[in-house]
């Protein structure tokens, strides 16, 4: 049986988390330059992530947020029926990766310093802004041997590496409080309870042809199904799967 | 040697029809979603292309313009020298370009009025706005068999045919007017006439590691080379070749 997984955020700062790694997983997945376009994918999600990063003080939110869960899991030191060399070994890489964002600079600072970046960033948003008159040191960068490029692009992600390894890690372990569980939305409606929690994730059978829209905020949440093919409301029964990750 | 290539547009109504061939371009290279993020180039492309529909009156400016190359080609009817059997050709291929386009809707209106398109389209210009929980609708589309997408795509595309084979025309029949001839920019500046022509196009050996910042309007134009490495006016003899098409 074929599911499709959503992700929902309940709280701002959760949502900014879950762009951002879709950004940075879109900017690593277009790196490799492999066909004529790609590169597009790749400026686009750098310069997206450098949107956020002006709006946001990403690094001091992630930073307490890594600190809140180190003080969760130091909790668990010497508790009874909790694996310690597991818990010691996940202790190191959480202080690891703290101490890496501590050191880092701010977000995107180099990017924003680099004069090629820069200059093209100003008229990537542009629609069709990115042809070669528009942008001709982009067009002789294009024109560069395959390696200088990827190497150029792996320099540039390199500089984002401390909020990624933190994210990421962020992520996981958020991800890993929550435990699927059925549920049934009756008449493709469901109320839901979560208290404190930062992510909803829904696992849907396909075969209802059905995607959710949800609404909430930390402590209770709604979903309504909708028909993909009207638009409508779905007025079904839909059994499908929830975990609540805080 | 290895050279890269430059095309200028000399009025704002060319800069468009480079910038949507571009965009035409785009759409078509990312259309078989080949990988889990070229979608995104895809549906980027297309509302793009929406939003330069919304803006000009591509149409009646394209059908004027196909129209005046028609009556330029149907100038030189028996005229000797002129090889009759392949200006037929031609001339019928102008005649069948320009009947579709004056039976086609106002572009881009099917686009425009599909519901799926419209719902998915106003949030795709946010900075990573294109997270499942933005976009549910076009994560349930993602998760529909791969025919089922390239399909849908290629219907949608299909809706622009009379636009992209009327733009294709012009603009080959409008580059084959220019013939690449040799140039020197001295001290990396060049400057040269170009009555009523359309489009310059330059080609320049990559070992300069300079690439062209070039200003114009329809009759004169000035090319200044950069260095790339510098980002400053280059001071070299560039020896490159133009093309001036009309």
């Amino acid at each position: 049986m074929t599911t499709h997984k959503f992700e929902h955020p309940l709280n701002e700062k959760t949502r900014i988390y879950l762009r951002v790694e879709a950004l940075l997983n879109q900017m690593f997945q277009s790196s490799q330059f492999r066909d004529a376009i790609q590169h597009q994918l790749f400026f686009r999600s750098l310069f997206d992530l450098l949107e956020i990063f002006e709006q946001i003080q990403l690094k001091s939110e992630l930073a307490k947020d890594i600190e809140k869960q180190r003080q969760t899991y130091r909790s668990w030191l010497n508790v009874e029926g909790v694996d310690q060399d597991m818990l010691l070994t996940l202790l190191q890489e959480v202080d690891g990766v703290h101490r890496s964002l501590m050191n880092a600079e701010r977000f995107g600072q180099s990017l924003k310093d680099d004069r090629f970046l820069s200059a093209i960033r100003q008229r990537f948003n542009l629609p069709g802004g990115s042809c070669c008159f528009d942008l001709p040191a982009l067009h002789y960068w294009l024109h560069l041997p395959f390696e200088h490029k990827v190497n150029d692009a792996s320099e540039w992600m390199s500089t984002l590496k401390p909020l990624s390894d933190a994210l990421h890690l962020w992520l996981r372990l958020t991800r890993e409080t929550g435990n699927y569980r059925d549920k049934m939305a009756q008449a493709g409606f469901y109320q839901g309870d979560a208290v404190d929690a930062n992510i909803i994730r829904l696992s849907i059978p396909m075969e209802y042809g059905v995607y959710p829209m949800i609404s909430g905020h930390k402590n209770r949440f709604a979903i309504k199904f909708i028909e993909f093919k009207s638009g409508q409301a779905s007025t079904q029964d839909v059994a499908f799967q929830l975990a609540v990750c805080s």
